[in-house]
C-alpha cells in the first residue's frame, strides 16, 4: 500500500523465516565471520572462474535459507535477486540451479534492499507464498571488472573500498517466526557530479540523506523511532559526508545509532581502505549480523539503507558522473505469528 | 494475487493509459514505423557516443507517455526498467533525467515484460497511482558489447538477429481509459544446453514455452481465449522451434494466431538474417504496434511473452551455455474506466 510519495507499508507484516548468507577466506578473517553461514577459504571455490565462484556463493547462501526453513524450494514461488556482474550472470545462473522462477534485479549495492522491499510488497499483498531474495559480490570478479585484475596490483587511494565476497539471502513469507519487514522507501537517482569511481561513499552519500529523509515523511517517524539505522557501504568518506548532510538539512540523527556495513564486516586490522562495498556487503551484513543480534534481542527497530552506485567503467571512460541510489527497508523485531 | 504455481491475476485490472515509442534510422524504413511516437535519423541522435544515445531512446520514450497521458512526471511514484548493456547504465542515467523513484530490472530482452508484470502487480495492490515501465535497446551499442563494433563488418550466420534500436514504455494507472492488465506469468530459468550466441531464438524458444504452458496452467485457459499470442524475438528459427515444442507437448496452437515481434518490426526487404531482438524490441513492438492495433478493434486479447537470453560474452568465453526466460503477461482490450 502507497503511503506518502514512494514508500510501501506492510500491516500483514511479512515476516523473514530464515536467512543465509557465505563469504569467501577474507569475510572469514573479519569481525562478524560467526554471523555467516558458510565460508569459503579458496577465492575460486572449486570451481575455473572467479565469475563461477561468484555463482556458487549466491546459490549456497540461497540453499542454506531454505534448509534453514525446513522447506522445498518447490514451496518458493519467486527469486529476486541481483549482483554486479555485466548482465548479472552469476544471479542468472544461480536462477538456473534454484529452479524457480526468477525476477533479475539490477541495483548495484542497493541491490539488497530493491530485493527486499519488492518481496515484502508481494508476500504482503498475497502474490507469494514465499519468496527468496539476495545479493551478492566477489571481489576477485568485481575488481576484475570494474578496475583491474586484483593480480595486477593496482594501488587505490585511501578513499577507495574493499568489494566483499559474499552474499546473502533473506526468505520471506506470510506466517512463521522471525523479524518482520514493516515498510520500504524506493530511492531516486541523485547525482551531484562527483566522477571519481575511487570514492564511491562520497558520491553515494547524498542518494542515502535522500531516501532518509522522504522515509521519515512518508512515514511520519524521526531517527528516535528506530534503534539502528543502517546504511549499505558508505565507508568512511560517506558516512561522514551523509552526517554532515543530515545535521545540514535539519535531521535529526545520534550519531550513536548510525551504522554503516561497509564498516562493520571487517576487522580494524584489514587494510580496506574507507571500508567494504559491493552488492553482497549489506547483504551478509544485515542478513546475517544484523539479524542475529536482533533475534539475541539487542535492538527492536532497525531501517537498513542500501546504497547503489549505477556506474560502468564505459560510463567513467565516456566522462560521466556517477548516478547513486538508496532504498531503504524497516524490519521490526517479530514473534511466533503461525 | 498469487493464482496457480506462478501467476499474477489482476482483479482491478491496471490500465494502460498512454504508451511511448522510440527508433532509430533502421526501424524507422521498417514495418511498423508509423506505430513509433520518435523516429531518429542518426543513430548518434544528437550525442557523441552510442550509449549516450540508447540512454535519449528511454528518456524520449518515458517522456512521450507522461505527454501523452497528460499528467506530471511528479505523479509517477514508480520507474521500472532495465536494458542491455553492462549495468544497465543508459536505463539509470534515464532515470536521473526522468526523476522519479526507480527500480532497475535485469531481463535481458524478457524486460520489457518483467517490468510490465510487476508495475501492473504494484498498480493492483494499490502501491502506487502511476507506473511508468519501459524497455530499450541501441543496435550499435548493443553489438558493440555483445559482439564486434559494427565497423568492423563481422559476417553473421543466418541464424543471427539484429538488434532493434528503440524503446517502449508505458504508463500504468488504475483508472482511465486504455488496454487493461489481467494477469502476468513470470519464467523459470530454461536452459538445454545450447551454447551458440548466434543462435539466441533457437536458445530462448523452450524458456517461451515453458511460461505458455505454466500460464495456461495456473489461469486454467488455452491459447482459445487469446487472439493474439506474441512471444518477443524468437525470431524465425526459435519461432519454428517453439512451435514444434508446444505440438509434442500437446499444447493446441493455431500457426495464425502465434507471432513474433522479432518477425513484425521490419520489413521483408531489410536484412536481418532470423528477425530481430534486443531488449526494445517486444517494448516497440507491443507498445508500439499491437496495442494500437487493439485500440482499433482488431482483437481484444493478447498474450505477450518476452524472451531472454541471460548470457554473457563472459559466459560465453568461459564456456557456459545460455540459460533463458520468459515472462508472460495478458493485456485485454479495457474501456473507460474512470
Amino acid at each position: 500500500m502507497l503511503t506518502g510519495q514512494r514508500s510501501w507499508k506492510f500491516n500483514n507484516k511479512p515476516v523473514i523465516v530464515s536467512t543465509g548468507t557465505t563469504g569467501g577466506p577474507f569475510e572469514a578473517e573479519g569481525n562478524i565471520s560467526k554471523d555467516i553461514d558458510l565460508l569459503h577459504n579458496d577465492l575460486y571455490m572449486g570451481e575455473d572462474s572467479f565469475e563461477k565462484a561468484h555463482k556458487i556463493l549466491l546459490e549456497k547462501a540461497g540453499q542454506k535459507a531454505i534448509e534453514k526453513a525446513g522447506i522445498s524450494k518447490e514451496q518458493i514461488q519467486f527469486y529476486l535477486a541481483g549482483d554486479l556482474i555485466n548482465q548479472i550472470t552469476p544471479t542468472s545462473f544461480s536462477a538456473k540451479t534454484l529452479g524457480i522462477p526468477y525476477l533479475g534485479l539490477f541495483g548495484a549495492c542497493s541491490t539488497s534492499m530493491e530485493g527486499l522491499a519488492l518481496s515484502a510488497y508481494l508476500i504482503n499483498s498475497q502474490g507469494a507464498d514465499y519468496i527468496l531474495t539476495g545479493a551478492s559480490s566477489h571481489n576477485a570478479a568485481v575488481e576484475k571488472q570494474f578496475r583491474y585484475p586484483t593480480e595486477y596490483g593496482g594501488q587505490k587511494p585511501p578513499t577507495a573500498q574493499w568489494t566483499v565476497t559474499g552474499a546473502g539471502t533473506a526468505l520471506l513469507s506470510h506466517s512463521g517466526d522471525g523479524p518482520v519487514v514493516t515498510s520500504a522507501t524506493i530511492g531516486k537517482v541523485i547525482d551531484l557530479g562527483l566522477n571519481d569511481p575511487f570514492n564511491m561513499g562520497g558520491a553515494m552519500a547524498p542518494a542515502a540523506v535522500d531516501t532518509i529523509e522522504a522515509h521519515f515523511s512518508d512515514l511520519g517517524v524521526d531517527a528516535s523511532y528506530y534503534d539502528l539505522i543502517i546504511t549499505g557501504d558508505l565507508g568512511q568518506i560517506g558516512q561522514q559526508v551523509s552526517l554532515d548532510l543530515l545535521k545540514q538539512h535539519g535531521v535529526q540523527m545520534e550519531e550513536s545509532k548510525y551504522v554503516d556495513c561497509g564498516l562493520t564486516i571487517y576487522n580494524k586490522d584489514q587494510q580496506v581502505n574507507a571500508g567494504a562495498s559491493g552488492a553482497g556487503c549489506s547483504a551478509v551484513v544485515t542478513y546475517g549480523h544484523f539479524l542475529n543480534r536482533m533475534k539475541k534481542g539487542e535492538f527492536n527497530r532497525i531501517l537498513v539503507v542500501a546504497t547503489g552506485a549505477l556506474l560502468s567503467p564505459l560510463t567513467t571512460q565516456q566522462k560521466e558522473s556517477i548516478p547513486c541510489i538508496a532504498h531503504a527497508v524497516s524490519i521490526e523485531a517479530g514473534g511466533d505469528r503461525q
